[in-house]
């Protein structure tokens, strides 16, 4: 299946409600994707079960703190490099890229990569939202070896890492990044077909594309995103999700910090009631309402727009915004024992014991 | 030439001289080589001047706070590990290593690698002395490319990097060594004999180790080390050597950032008459009295213990000691108007103009 330029724009509008509040703004990546489909390239999207077990897979992406990719403008050549080098580094050409993160403008590196590269898209990442570390990822929890990696910035320098251990490689290349100048592109956890299949999650980019295409059509249709998105969403591997707080943004904390943005955002309902309070390391981490949990990592947190259900990243929440706050859950790979080491809440710091999202 | 094992410590003394207060203590990289020459390994020297244009040579060396080095012994295989990235990177096998810097410790590290490798090590180095940073060096001076370089830790783990600019490889491979914990093991610069010839300064081994036998001797005969030494520098590439203070160290400064060592130690001469203010990062910059200048880098200033004439490395240097400073200038390879862009006073923003040690 080829993407189609009238497709980009859903793909972003779902890869933000993925991002969980974080993962970037998808914004510059599908203007640098519609420009490659504009000047006639395609790029092609395979299905994760039907590619050859034999297949070459190189995800590719970006890292760094989003809010400086917007006056630190790509090159466009980085996250080739950073691929090349792994080429290099494995003495073997590419077959396939995918992304690593579907939430965020990660869902767009690939579609680049692949519509300069020639190289066909798999539709599958291994987070299934955004998260900001790159241990956290499905990859990672299936024993896929991270390294080795490719890292390269805007001015032509790149660097390839190897190490065993997953947390390891995202301490030296978030070093490494935050000498390029605060992000930097990448490519990792090269696979084979048949690890795609076993340890990633599936259908991502479509599932974003169509999240998107949700929200803009309910919107020119006058009926509700919100109860669509939930109908819709539970039929996904996702399984359920559904508003947990309505209101108006009363304060916010916010700090750029080791390379990411970390704060929390308090929500005051309409009526009477206790207050939402968000809090997040790039992506929304925890929702409480008077000390009770009503969701927690790894299931996803997104505040969307009350009245046009657009997602709102963390770094454009503003005071007096009036949101609503839907919870979705993860797929079975991401709330296995192993996934909740990689990408629970005790990853993150957090005291709190991860309680799945429930259906109602 | 075969190094003796009788050698090692005349060495160790000699690069500690280089050193100019830094570099590094060699006594841990003089024992790991020793123990090599006991397990029966050979260290072959050769003279640039005598190898084949055509030879692949990569340089190897330790880089990080020489303070971190005593608490982080090394696994052994680091150096090796760091040389081996850059042999893949280029996708040839090296024909020998040598020394990046002859001042400190890294006079030694690429003896050890060559005992382990078997491979032979150049009687030469790219800063005649030692400096803080990747980018001072003559090779750099000389227009040679700084990378592929590989980078290096006692866990196994390593990267690549790859530059045009000689400065970020310094600024990427430092955020990476503080990553790996503030020391690591390098490999960059390689080069072909003919421009080890051409970009080198030569026969810095054969120095440091005669300026050590100088000291040890010197003692053993109860003759004046200091006279000693100058008399001998005078006949070298390095052209003048002399004592240019002599007191009590009276008052220290001394703090870790930036990855270096930074800070100003003062002394107060016996009689009458202004302080000497010597300042440092890693190594010493200027020396100073009645804010005059007596010496300025590139020169090399060395503060030595008045009575034994033993190099004082500036993490040891204590209140109370009594020290003689003897200041040493640098080849004329050294001297160059790129040279001094490259390691001139202004390039440790220094206001002072260089001026070179003349002779009396």
């Amino acid at each position: 299946m080829d993407l189609k330029i009238e497709d980009v724009d859903d793909l972003c509008t779902g890869a933000a409600f993925l991002g969980a509040g974080g993962g970037g703004d998808p914004y510059i990546g599908g203007l640098m994707v519609k420009e490659e489909l504009r000047a006639g390239r395609r790029i092609r999207i395979l299905d994760p079960d039907e590619i050859d077990d034999d297949l070459l897979v190189i995800p590719t992406a970006m890292m760094g703190a989003p809010t400086v990719l917007l006056e630190k403008i790509p090159s466009g050549d980085e996250p080739l490099r950073a691929l090349q080098a792994v080429e290099t580094a494995l003495g073997r050409r590419a077959d396939a890229t995918m992304p690593t993160e579907v939430g965020g403008i990660n869902s767009t590196i690939p579609l680049f990569v692949g519509a300069r590269l020639g190289l066909p898209v798999i539709d599958a990442d291994g987070q299934g939202r955004a998260f900001p570390e790159l241990q956290m990822e499905t990859f990672a929890i299936e024993g896929i070896a991270g390294t080795p990696m490719g890292i390269a910035d805007e001015k032509g320098d790149f660097a390839t890492i190897r190490t065993e251990d997953h947390h390891r490689m995202e301490w030296i290349a978030r070093g490494i990044t935050i000498r390029m100048g605060g992000t930097a592109y990448f490519a990792n956890y090269p696979m084979r077909g048949a690890e795609v299949k076993r340890a990633s999650v599936k259908h991502t980019l479509t599932l974003a594309r169509r999240i998107g295409a949700i929200i803009r059509t309910a919107r020119a249709r006058r009926i509700d995103p919100f109860e669509e998105l939930e109908t819709f969403l539970a039929t996904t591997s996702y399984g359920v999700a559904r508003r947990i707080f309505s209101g108006k943004i009363t304060d916010l904390d916010r700090q750029t910090d080791r390379g990411f943005t970390l704060g929390q955002v308090t929500i005051s309902p309409d009526g009477p009631g206790a207050d939402c309070v968000i809090a997040f390391q790039n992506e929304n981490l925890s929702a409480k309402a008077d000390g009770a949990l009503l969701a927690i990592v790894p299931d996803i947190i997104t505040v969307l727009d009350s009245e046009t259900a657009a997602p709102i990243t963390n770094e454009t929440l503003r005071y007096g915004q009036r949101v609503t706050v839907m919870a979705v859950g993860v797929p079975p790979i991401m709330r296995s024992e192993r996934a909740l080491r990689q990408f629970g809440p005790a990853a993150f710091g957090l005291a709190d014991t991860y309680v799945p999202l429930g259906p109602f």
